[in-house]
């Protein structure tokens, strides 16, 4: 079997390697020539395929190692029987690590406890569905918003989801986490519009890690910068990388769409692609995700006295990721370079970041009744 | 032996109940007609010990577990041939974990590396020394400025310390640790004056948990409001409680004269209280000073591969202690209660707090190599 590999996926040789033959090339480079008796090509969102790409291929199969496939011409693949796969999910976890940090760190500036707030998630999917989860293995009230889900589960949908207007009403937080329609019965384009957002009680927190253009943004400017009573964090912006730094300025945490930038879930997309290609060609496939990761730097934290679940699930989340650093980063990028190249600097420079399932948080003595609690928190847990 | 004991003191049932008969009262509280016929008493800052107190008593020992004998009539005790102990330095290691997690966090706010840095330390006390020690094991460059200290080792003492303007002049960071000093040739009211303050340059960090009087404050709010080219970080000011907020809003960190108040510093004071009793009476001290500490919640972290020191400082200084909860919780506490009671509110509230030296740093594969840095700096470490 031979493979073209767009030479920016890690762990290639690793995953691909016993498939066949890897020719690695940047991305944007990959060309008809290059695909011509190639049998399986791997992207990221870099290379277009299309047409004009496929024409003389004998292609049985492309991978793209991402969630997004907005660079896909699915209806070419289907025309030359192409299989094809992608990797939805494969970060989503890391954007819940985000979505955690981030609260935990507004949690303590101003005061309140996120254990005892009713967090609104709107976008139940891959990683709305996770965010739910991890809220409710800690206790959290939660409340959910997915119309589409709701309306293909019928009856037993309207007992899962609320309406967005509920969530409003009711939400101490509300996490963003859908897809980017702009028409339809389920739209997302401006779902937190200007009315909504005056709707938002004083004290709401408002996080969007979805699709910038899910919020109004001028209304939120408009909100932040006149009653100041609200609280934004924001990773995803309307006419990126060309955002409103007036908006910035404004918001609590401003990041450059990096919420789902962890290494284990770039790793994760490689792999992901590996099962599909191996499922292609009846194999089985050669690695487990475990043994593509690397050991993280930390290891391990050991708590052994009894201490409050919320300091304790802060001390976890701080030893693998504190958004506060991409935060002063994005910040002191724009002042130095401006906002469109301060924003790419800091995608482009992004450090490496691990998921907070690689931190193992051995407990003992009073720290032991944590247990659940973390482990549900997304940790690895050792206890007595 | 009977013994008077301010209720407020920590672990003095531990440390006097050997000597004899304690009988604890607030400090407030503490009167001649209590003391008459005690052979030992021992305060906090809140007693006022002088002649009035004194007039009846037959005490043959005072003891204060406080670094500060401001509150002590030396002349009243010596009169009466009263044995006295404090102190001294027992909280200084708390001021220098506050002043290295302050620097961590503002070097990786402002993208600048601690360890490419020139520090200078102005009074080489007992904070002094103990932040130069550290600075020096972490391979920081410093310079060290103690006029009373150089005075008193004739010519060696010009080769240990610098005057204050060749710190201005060559540091990047100058942290003041000077008590306060009206008068004489070694005066350290307004030591940084306007001309001085103006003669930072752009990029200074100037830190200060010394004494709020030794700086203009106002010429200090006159370059953060205009140029605004340096950063501060402030514990102390001029007329605490009642500080000025326009000068703490511009301020990089500011807290309530809470650099020294770790839990560890407080029990230090009483185990040096009971070893000065015990000297005084010619017993050995019951207590080791580990047996009368706590142990942390957090007991050890884990660093398995090669990381940058600076990186495994920031993650290990976190594991304990964080300026960043102490800023938030004096800027939350002023919103709410206004300058005067909100300063006082997060004194009195002071969370939890331990050293540095509490954390059991354990090192294997490629962070190995920070074993001899971070003991330095102030951790335990357990490498192999
Ligand atoms: N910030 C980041 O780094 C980052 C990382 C990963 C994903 N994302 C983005 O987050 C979003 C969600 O990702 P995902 O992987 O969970 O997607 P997904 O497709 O798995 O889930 C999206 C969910 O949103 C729901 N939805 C659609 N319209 C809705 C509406 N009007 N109201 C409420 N819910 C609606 C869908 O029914 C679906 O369940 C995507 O836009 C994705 O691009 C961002
Ligand atoms: N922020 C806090 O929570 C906190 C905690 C502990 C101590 N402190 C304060 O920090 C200061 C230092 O404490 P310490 O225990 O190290 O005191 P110390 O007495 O041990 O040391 C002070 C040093 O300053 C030197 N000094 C005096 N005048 C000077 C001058 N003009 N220029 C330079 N150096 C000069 C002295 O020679 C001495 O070496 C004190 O004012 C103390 O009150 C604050």
């Amino acid at each position: 079997m031979k493979l073209i590999v767009d030479a920016n996926i890690p762990a290639a040789e690793r995953c691909f390697g016993a498939f066949g033959t890897l020719t690695r090339l940047p991305g944007r480079e990959i060309s008809a020539e290059h695909i011509r008796d190639a049998d399986a090509l791997i992207v990221r969102s870099i290379t277009q395929v299309n047409e004009s790409l496929l024409a003389e291929s004998a292609l049985r199969f492309v991978g793209t190692c991402t969630i997004g496939t907005d660079h896909i011409d699915h209806a070419a693949l289907a025309r030359r029987n192409i299989a094809f796969a992608s990797a939805p999910g494969c970060n989503a976890d890391a954007v819940v690590d985000y979505v955690l940090s981030s609260l935990l760190i507004l949690a303590e500036r101003d005061g309140w406890s996120l254990l005892a707030r009713t967090v609104g998630v709107v976008g139940v999917g891959n990683v709305g569905s996770r965010l739910l989860a991890r809220l409710q293995a800690l206790g959290v009230k939660t409340l959910a918003c997915d119309p589409p889900r709701a309306a293909a589960m019928g009856e037993k949908g309207d007992q899962a989801f609320a309406p967005l207007d509920t969530l409003i009403e009711r939400c101490d937080v509300l996490c963003l986490h859908t897809p980017l329609v702009k028409d339809g019965p389920h739209a997302t384009y401006q779902l937190l519009d200007a009315q909504r957002i005056n709707e938002l009680a004083p004290g709401t927190v408002l996080l969007n890690a979805g699709r910038g253009d899910c919020i109004d943004e001028m209304a939120l400017r408009g909100r932040l910068a006149g009653k100041g009573d609200i609280s934004a964090v924001l990773d995803v912006w309307e006419n990126e990388p060309s955002i409103d730094a007036s908006l910035r300025d404004l918001v609590a945490l401003a990041t450059p769409h990096i919420a789902g930038h962890s290494l284990d879930g770039k790793l994760r997309g490689t792999w992901m692609i590996q099962q599909a290609l191996a499922d292609h060609g009846g194999q089985v496939a050669p690695e487990a995700f475990t043994d593509i990761c690397p050991p993280p730097a930390v290891a391990s934290l050991h708590l052994q006295e009894a201490l409050p679940l919320e300091d304790a699930l802060r001390l976890c989340t701080r030893a693998v990721y504190d958004v506060r650093r991409d935060h002063d980063s994005l910040q002191r990028q724009m002042h130095r370079q401006g906002v469109k190249v301060g924003f790419d600097t800091c995608r482009a420079d992004y450090p490496l970041r691990r998921e907070f399932a690689t931190l193992m948080v051995r407990l003992s003595g009073g720290a032991a009744e944590l247990e659940a609690p973390l482990r549900g928190a997304g940790f690895q847990v050792q206890a007595g």
